[in-house]
Parts: structure tokens; sequence; C-alpha cells
């Protein structure tokens, strides 16, 4: 895989598209690298003139056209019944058969979600599949999930969260041993639901290789205390959406600061290069792309309000992904989590 | 009560007691104005020559001398049975017998919160008392609660930190009608758990006067698209360590950023005046003084590790608190939503 790629891409999904999901695959052609094919799910008559204005998508892309597409504000279920037909299921559809190694979009979350669990099944042994997405941190970037996919969780789901968040940090971040931590409200043992309690117990026992840190708090996210954040969907979307809020927060408190009078304009016109590098750090388009993990195949979800940067790092993270083959992984590991937990289970029984 | 104010001061607690906490007094007896008193509850001979150089802390201030302190890491359980005679418990009996109109410390929170609750007991109808504190906003300032007093919430809960929550933003932001929103992973009524579902309910129908907006998202805590943020105490707690770990975060790289060059640090030097208004927007110094909303007495938690500054913002705080009769309001509020919910429900029985 690591010479033939294909990715399967949803050309109509996104504020943007398809203009900018062709924009993000010519600037992803070059950047993957190796033998990198699209198959470009979407309107022939929208794409095609597009394609022209972009020639390495062009060489690099094949149109599969469809007439139907998921709109933003599609229920999930409304999708599944009715969009059999759309660029979002046609481009899953591609994975599930062979014919490509991963399937990105920016269209609507939900029925995204739906369509792919649906249509993907989930791998041996993963009750419930969750977002994963890196986040910048003061040591370098970090993953966490769940990002909402599953609004209660129970202790066995956020062990196998720890499991796939494990794998994907090695595979989208390059770490050969990343530490894990269960998002908690205190590090004491004590503290927190009887999920986080439960799921630390049964990390901390494994004899699975997996570099267990204990509980995390909110500030450890940022801090980069680990590798990987293991949370609940509920929890998790909220901190990461608390977090870039606040970004947002001080990005505009920063820039009122630094035109507040012509003495602070002119201070930060001098360190503009600086500043610039700071700015490159939060650009959430350089974090764009988070993981359907636990699915029988690779789908990213780029955000819908990207641009071409942002969607190009959405479908690096797709490449990446493949070629890592996360899911053997995932599979593996896991399996290996279960059999140790038989074992434990039975010496405990007949001891 | 507006003329004369009694605060009682755990002066033993915090990592900088009690130097810090004298120093706190001596800030706050000439910003709280008006003829306030404290009572400062800890070691004699501790005290006495730090007040010496605190000349306004020495004249506005009574000592009452304790030998026993509550540990940082003493249990709640332990520090409730063990901790009869320690200054923290000493100052809070200080409310319940009416010396003082309200008890400040920096000292442990699960202690502070145990003794506080078995003390002063929490107010009519109100289950479980809540954690409330400001966060600046884009817009100003906006109040959080639970941030980590309840670790599973149910929607009667949700909606007593709802009225508790807009009464304590009129108190201490002097925001005539506060805004109420419910945290959850999106806002559209589908989305989220029973308990957020169904609180949303209740207090969409409520014909109490509270301004309510419906469901809020992460993003929404730093943007200020609402007053008051009622959540459980899990996520709040996450919430709120999450913003300062983010904000940290973005301190540590723009600081890096500005200290990156010669040519960079030029320009901070110029742009200094106005990067110090930035600090101190995000000083978290000036939000110091977390409230335990929902008990029979005004009880406020000072961040453990903060300084005189800080502890005297704390100080402020409570005597807000004091001053607006907060929890005369809440009874009040309260009491009136559930005679409205009453009528709803025999309306309903009787139809």
């Amino acid at each position: 895989m690591a010479e033939h790629l294909t990715l399967s891409v949803d050309a109509m999904g996104g504020d943007a598209a398809p203009e900018m999901v062709v924009e993000g695959v010519e600037l992803a052609a070059s950047s993957i690298g190796g033998d990198v094919r699209f198959l470009l799910f979407g309107d022939e008559q929208s794409l095609h003139p597009i394609l022209e204005r972009f020639p390495l998508a062009g060489q690099t892309s094949t149109v599969h056209h469809t007439t139907d597409m998921i709109k933003s504000t599609d229920k999930p279920a409304q999708a599944l019944r009715g969009g059999r037909g759309s660029s979002m299921r046609l481009a899953i559809n591609a994975v599930a058969n062979g014919e490509a190694d991963a399937v990105v979009s920016a269209g609507n979350t939900g029925a995204l979600m739906a369509m792919a669990r649906f249509v993907l099944k989930t791998l041996p042994g993963i009750d419930r599949p969750a977002i994963a997405t890196t986040l910048p941190t003061q040591k370098g970037r970090n993953v966490m999930l769940d990002l909402g996919a599953n609004v209660e969780c129970s202790a066995e789901n956020l062990v196998q969260f720890a499991v796939m968040g494990e794998v994907f940090a090695r595979a989208v971040l390059g770490i050969e041993k990343p530490s894990v931590g269960i998002l908690n409200i205190g590090v004491e043992d004590l503290k927190g639901n009887e999920a986080v309690k439960l799921a630390a117990g049964i990390l901390q026992e494994t004899p699975l290789p997996i570099k267990f840190h204990g509980f995390v708090e909110g500030d450890d996210i940022g801090a980069g205390t680990v590798d990987v954040v293991v949370t609940d969907g509920f929890t998790g979307n909220v901190a990461l959406k608390t977090a870039e809020g606040t970004a947002r927060l001080f990005s505009s408190a920063l820039k009122q600061a630094l035109t507040s009078s012509l003495i602070a304009n002119v201070g930060a016109l001098i360190a503009k290069p600086a500043l610039n590098i700071l700015k490159q750090k939060f650009d959430p388009r350089s974090h764009n792309g988070a993981m359907f993990l636990g699915l029988n195949g690779i789908c990213v979800k780029s955000h819908g309000g990207t641009d071409g940067t942002g969607f190009a790092h959405a479908l690096q993270v797709a490449a990446d992904l493949s070629r890592n083959a996360i899911n053997e992984s995932i599979k593996s590991d896991y399996a290996k989590l279960r059999a140790d937990a038989e074992v434990i289970q039975q010496a405990a029984v007949s001891s």
C-alpha cells in the first residue's frame, strides 16, 4: 500500500465544496507523495471545469458522477434511508468494496458517522466507533477521543478507545510508545464516575504494552501530559470546543491589544514574523482531519468550514492512517487485550 | 448589611498562608469599602507579626486563635471527623452562628465543601450545592457551574443550578437579566444526554422570569454567548481546566514567539503596555473566588495557589454576594419555580 494509495473523496461535502475539495486534492497530490490516486464522487459538470484549473488534481483524480448529495441539515436516519445515491455514500462504498484505501468527507458529521458505521461495520470486538483528532500542546501534539460519537460510555468503551487512540497516535504522530491518560476531575483514584474508575483499573492491570499514565485533568490536554487523552463523547466534545473557544478568545484579545494604539501597532508590525509562527501553530487547518476509529475501513472527517489547505491536511491524515494500516493494529492489539482479560478472568475464577 | 459587613477568614488555608491571606485582607479592607471587619481564624503567633506589617489588616481584623488546621492532603471525611477545631471549621461556624456574613478559604476544596455542607446545610428545595465562578469572555465575563461538586447530575439538579447561577450572575456581575444556557454537544433539541434534554424542557416551560437561551456548546463559554453556563460537575470541571490549560498553552506560545529573535523582542518591548492589558484580562487572580452555591450561608473558595491580590478578589466576591443577599434571592426564586411547577402539574392532572 506504500506505493499505491487510493483515497475516496466526497467532493460535494463542506461549505465551499466542490472547489475547496479539488484545491485540497491539488495540494495533497504533491504533499502525500508516492503513487496516490483520488476518486472524486460528485457532480461531473461542476467538477470538470474546476479540475481544469488544478492540473495535478486533474491528473490524479477520477470523477464518479453523482447527482445526489447529503445536506448539512439532513438527520442521520434520513441520510441513511434516502442518501443511497449520494456522493458521501458512494465515497464510503468505495472503501467497503476495496476500490479505495480510505474515504474523506467534509460533509454532515452525523450522516457520515451513520453511513460509515452501516456500510463499513465495526472492527471485531469494538462495540462503538469513536471520533479522534490531534491537538496542539505545549510539547507538540496529542490525540483526544471520543469527540462526540458516544454521549454515554461504559468502562469497556473507554478501554476500547484507549487501545484505538494509542494506535492512532503511533500512526499519525509517529510516537513509538504513546502514553495514555483518562480524562477526569482529579488525578486521585477516588475521583470521577464509575466508568472512568473501572476503565483505569482495567488499563492498569492489562499486560498489553500500553503506557498507561492514569487520570489526567482538563489542563493536561494543553500541557501535553499524555499523548492520548481518553474520554466519553460528551466530555470530549465539550473539552475540544472549549479549547477552540478559548483559543479564539485569546486570539481576539491579542489582536485587540495589538491594535489598541499606534505604538502597539508598530510593535506588532516589528514582531509580525514571530506572531505568524504563533498563528500557524494554532491554525485549525493544520489540525484538520478527525478519524472515525473502530470501523472496518478508514473514514476521515474534515471540518465543514475548512479551505483547500485544511482539506489537504485531512487527506494527509487519511494517507498516514492507510499507510500505517491502523485498523490491522487496532484489531491485533484489541484481540490481545481480550485474550489477556480472559486469562486474568480464568485465573481469578480458578484461584 | 450594606454598612456593616463581617467576613470570616480561614487564615491557614492556601499554599502561601497565612502571609498571603493577611496581604489579601489588607488590599480588600480598602477595596471593599464601607464598614468591613475580618475574623481571622488561625495561629495567633504566626498572625500577629504579619498583621503588624499590614496596618489596615491589623485595624480591621480580630484574630481567633486556633492551633489545628486542615492539610491539603486530608480526605473530606477525615476533615469532617477530625477537624472540628481547625481554622477552616471555626471560620465556617462563624457564618452558621451569625457572627460573620460570609466565609472565605483558600484551603482543601473537598474538605471545605464537606464541612460547609455539614455546618451550613443546603437551602430549602436545593438538593445539592454547586461550585460557581466567573470567567473571561469575548463580551466581558460570565458564570459557569457546577465546577466539580457533583459528578453526576439529574435534570432537577441542573434546573436548580440554573436558578442559582442566574442569581449569582446578577449579584457578582451586576447583569440585570442574565441569559442562561445548558452546556451540550450541539444546539439542536435532539442532542445530548437525558438530563440536559429534560432540564432544557423544564426551563423552557417555566413561568419564572429566567432568560433561557437553550443549549450552548463548549466554544460558547469563551464567546460569551450566555451569561450563565449550566452543566454537571464532571463536564464543568473538565471545561474549566481545559480553558485554563489552553490559555496557558497560548500564553507560553506567545512568550516563546516574542522572544524567538532580537527583532521580535524589540517589537514585544514596544507593544508591552498593550500586551500587559491582555495579561491582566487573563490573570487568574482577577477571576479568583468560586462560590459554593445552594448553602444556607455564603462560602467562597479561593484558589490555593493564589497570592494576596487573588485572595483580595475572593474576599471581594464574598462581599458582593453578602451585600446582594444572594441566598435570599435563590430561596425566593426557587420557591417560585417549585410553586409554578406544582400549578403546572395540577393543571396537567385535572385537564
